[in-house]
């Protein structure tokens, strides 16, 4: 019997050896087996509710929707799928009890653009878990255990448009999901509702668009009562965003360990809401967004007199910018009214209303104002303080001139020189070589003979008789001489 | 006691009356409660696994994603949902006992674009089912008891894409669903396979586009083997397209209640398949479609001498019109060679090359020789009579005429007269009123004096002398003279 049951293992090792080669031979040929747990329908996989405690082994390539839900799954591992699924588009893992994801998990799935991990044990979300999903639209990760979202987890995700993160245990707001600029810049739903938040960073959040406000899901979670947080959700019902609108019940804040819906902390005495108008001064340059509920929308301005704004400046200094904007170059007073802004999408169309108002003065306005009366009162004191140089200091040297020809201007030179503290450049004052400061000073010595430089008496000065002349007569009664008001200048006859 | 009933009864009766009212007074605002039975994450529902009997009353109406899947539900009535669900994309009633969907069910949700009904227990599909969802794009009935595919059940679904009708019962192939111009016009897979089509409609699936044929799985059905249905396989395995290369396995047929893979049918000695040339004939119009796997393409041609062929008609023949395809205005012997269609899609790239045979003779190139043949031996004929005629036949009224001034052109007329039967319009024929055919007449009678009409003697006729004029003449070596060849005209010297 020895020999026979050599030959028999010798049988057994050639057939085993046979079809190794066999299926060597075949692995050029695509795997088309539908694995035994699963239902296959051309390029669909559903292996739901089998009980499995793995992913099957050899799953065809060309597999587009992997159906795996209500199995006992619960580590998806590096090595999940020995083939490369480029075709595969939705990967349905929902209901099972994963707790565990390999960071390179989804590295033979590049083209994935639905991921439902839904309903199971996960805790953490590795750095950089997803980001091999460039392709990602829509992800699925609410009624787990996540406790913080890791800040680079969903680094280059480039595709993301939803992102359900709610019914798990977060306690920081994720703000770098949704910042402008971010990495997720086509994320237009961020469901955050059931979670652990207890604050919000309010400013960044009123600061966001509206596309993205509007499927900002933050019902149910234990947030602070104040009223910032009032006026935020306030502007948000105001502006009838989903997120806010759908689930207006379950909008709760704590107090004092006690629940309270966000639109009734009376006990709070917030100043009711009230939309504010955009405010402008004279002058200013101005663009105000047409903030729609959704992305990429056809926009259309109106100005308060129903007519439409172009996107060239006409006769109005107002232009609608490319991405639908409204820009002012320079604001006016007559520009202010209320402007709407007609948005129409694919499934959906919005109107939105903006009130303008332009301030009848320039942002810096306070400070001219200022600064006019000040110089004027400068000027005011200078001109009181030239008169009475004028009247008491006026320079010895005139004295010594002797009595000279007399200018023919005197008055008017006298008057201007009140008024303004420039020298007199009146042209018609030319004609004799003498500068008016002198003339002036000849006929303005009302004083009594010896009276120099501050009312003392100097010696050897004379007063000059001056020589009337036909043009430089002043009548006493003249009521246009502004000089008299001021001086006690003798009259010239 | 019973004045304490009555008491409780009317208590509870207004009671009752209360709670209608507060009902009706919340009419105004959105239903928000999440079913007891649901999963809710904002605008998704997921009730999977609840062995429900029915949908859940009152869903919210911001429904996107509705999971009603593995549970009891046997029927989808009318008023299955009393709010109209009109944010709903997805609704999910796979692995259900579902056996009849009212023809209205789907009114209250004219939005969805995916919609599960795989592995029910389906039997028919009515008339206008699915007419109202004008945005499905993914309809999913596998594994279900179809028999028959209602001619009507799918019309006016502009946008459907992806149908997916396997594991079924269905022995008709439904041509009308993919044909072009048809109801489906976005449709680029249907997924027929493992039901019990025994026949194909084989030409018309030839001529589909390969777009359509890339996604028509038509595997694991009883076919019967013939060589039409191996050469249909053999040019999509040709073409590489998925609905062959994805399941070559289990491509067969059935021939003597056995099954055959359709690539090995040996025992039908059918012609080897090969892919045949574009023939064309010369000075044809000639258009050939880049019939690419995917739709909407942008398309580029080059030429067999590897020149990108323009939109625009340049030096050659050859242009490419609007949907890429490459036409030939007037198709030359050298224009043939093999074209290459290089098709850039999304995710997609593909080379397709076509061989053009131009054949160098017109396809009517037979008719038109044997016409000209024709037409010339007739047009010979026809002279040998006519110059019979002339000879033996001239009218006799023209010997009246006596001797007149013989015409200066008689040799140049008389040839013409031969070549065509029309009178002669030389206008240098001009110059004296006479008639050609009288002059011709005067010189062509070589018979002898009295001889008239059918060679019959004509009493009182003389033969006339002609003049010689210098303008008139003719030699008798002039080898020009076409009428020489032709008749025995005498010469006149």
């Amino acid at each position: 019997m020895q020999p026979q049951r050599d030959l028999r293992g010798l049988w057994l090792l050639l057939l085993s050896l046979f079809l190794v080669l066999f299926e060597v031979s075949r692995a050029g040929r695509p795997v088309v087996s539908c694995p035994a747990a699963c239902l296959c329908a051309s390029n669909i996989l559903s292996c739901s509710k089998q009980q499995l405690p793995n992913v099957p082994h050899s799953l065809p390539s060309y597999t587009a929707l992997l159906d795996l839900s209500h199995n006992n799954l619960s580590r998806l591992r590096a090595e999940w799928t020995p083939t490369r699924l480029t075709h595969l588009h939705s990967l349905l893992l929902s209901h099972n009890h994963l707790n565990f994801i390999s960071s390179e998990a989804f590295s033979p799935v590049p083209n994935l653009r639905y991921l439902d991990l839904s309903s199971n044990q996960l805790h953490t979300l590795d750095e950089f878990l997803f980001s091999e999903l460039q392709a990602l639209e829509v992800l699925l990760l609410y009624n787990n255990h996540i406790v913080e979202v890791d800040r680079s987890a969903f680094d280059d995700m480039a595709q993301l448009q939803k992102l359900y993160l709610s019914q798990n245990q977060i306690s920081r707001f994720p703000l770098e999901l949704v910042k402008e600029g971010a990495k997720l810049p086509k994320l237009m739903l961020l469901d955050l509702s059931s979670n652990k938040l207890k604050s919000l960073p309010l400013p960044d959040l009123q600061r966001l668009p509206a596309w993205i406000k509007n499927g900002l899901y933050l019902h149910n979670n234990p947030l602070q009562c104040d009223c910032e947080l009032y006026q935020l959700f306030s502007h948000w019902q105001y502006r009838q965003l989903s997120s806010v609108m759908d689930f207006q019940e379950d909008l709760y804040c704590v107090s004092s360990k006690k629940l309270h819906n966000v639109f009734h902390l009376s006990f709070l005495n917030c100043s009711e809401y009230k939309e504010r108008a955009w405010e402008a001064h004279l002058g200013e340059t101005l663009t105000i967004k047409c903030d729609t509920k959704h992305q990429g929308m056809t926009k259309v301005w109106v100005t308060p007199s129903n007519e439409r704004v172009l996107e060239e400046v006409a006769n109005g200094t107002v232009r609608v910018s490319k991405d639908g904007s409204l820009v002012f170059q320079q604001v006016q007073v007559e520009d202010g009214g209320v402007y709407t802004c007609y948005a129409t999408g694919e499934a959906f169309n919005e109107t939105l209303s903006v009130e303008l108002k332009v301030y009848n003065f320039t942002l810096h306005g306070h400070h001219d104002t200022l600064n006019t009366a000040y110089t004027t009162l400068v000027g005011c004191i200078l001109s009181v303080v030239l008169v009475l140089i004028y009247l008491y200091l006026t320079p010895c040297r005139c004295w010594c001139r002797g009595v000279e020809k007399p200018s023919s201007h005197q008055g008017d030179s006298l008057s201007s020189s009140m008024l303004s503290t420039t020298p007199n450049h009146d042209p018609m004052a030319g004609g004799d070589k003498d500068d008016g400061f002198d003339r002036r000073v000849a006929f303005l010595e009302p004083t009594g003979p010896g009276q120099g430089q501050n009312g003392k008496l100097k010696p050897g000065n004379t007063l000059p008789v001056p020589e009337a002349t036909g043009k430089g007569q002043r009548r006493m009664s003249d009521p246009e001489s502004v000089s008299s008001v001021f001086s006690d200048t003798p009259i010239v006859v």
